[in-house]
């Protein structure tokens, strides 16, 4: 039995037929927000970069629209800005996913809070 | 671009310090509750018996309760039943689980169905 008290999470996701839209990619945008290059917000994540080009193009290509634009020239050569649509498309998941965690919240509190329980399950057998 | 119009998707997992409980166990415990058996559950998934008996016993070692006991006897030997707070906990789980996919839906229509375009996004360019 963990330390930890049980608790939610909730995750949202868009897809077309494949996955586009996730926390992965939404926290890429707001790392790139921050940091002006897509190398520095993989970097910043741990992430390699080839990986976070594929998620963003794969993102990109489901949604149909770009999430990124390049910039050229300043300290360090081009970075990356959020596309307009790219801006307002975090925003949105962002609200919605900050509701959905509200709910989800709301609806643990009340129907699954009473399994935190504490004690120790006896131990396994075959089933 | 996809042919299949942007949708939602939203996941609820129950974590103590590690994962203990989401769609994965919460789809074995309803296909045991059909077939009465760990073993038919895990072969109707497509999942090793080994891995179906590690998901279970990770989340009754998070939850700090049993999920399943053992039957003895009838055709094919020994079966599995869910224990009552097995039972119990799955319906609390189906129940948020629904009502946040409807919350999620709302939150869609309302926020982000607008990015539902259709249309291709310029090619790639270098980040």
């Amino acid at each position: 039995m963990s330390d930890a008290v049980l608790h939610p999470a909730v995750t949202l996701r868009l897809y077309t037929d494949h996955k586009c839209f996730g926390p992965g990619v939404a926290m890429l945008l707001r790392r790139v927000r921050e940091l002006h290059s897509l190398r520095s917000a993989a970097m910043d994540m741990d992430m390699a970069y080839s990986k976070a080009w594929t998620i963003l193009r794969e993102a990109e290509r489901g949604l149909g629209f770009k999430l990124l634009h390049s910039t050229t020239g300043g300290r360090g050569g081009g970075g990356a800005v959020l596309t307009p649509q790219g801006e307002q498309l975090l925003e949105a998941y962002d609200l919605c996913e900050r509701e959905l965690k509200e709910t989800a919240e709301r609806l643990f509190a009340r129907h699954l809070a009473p399994f935190a329980v504490t004690g120790e399950p006896e131990g396994p057998e075959e089933l």
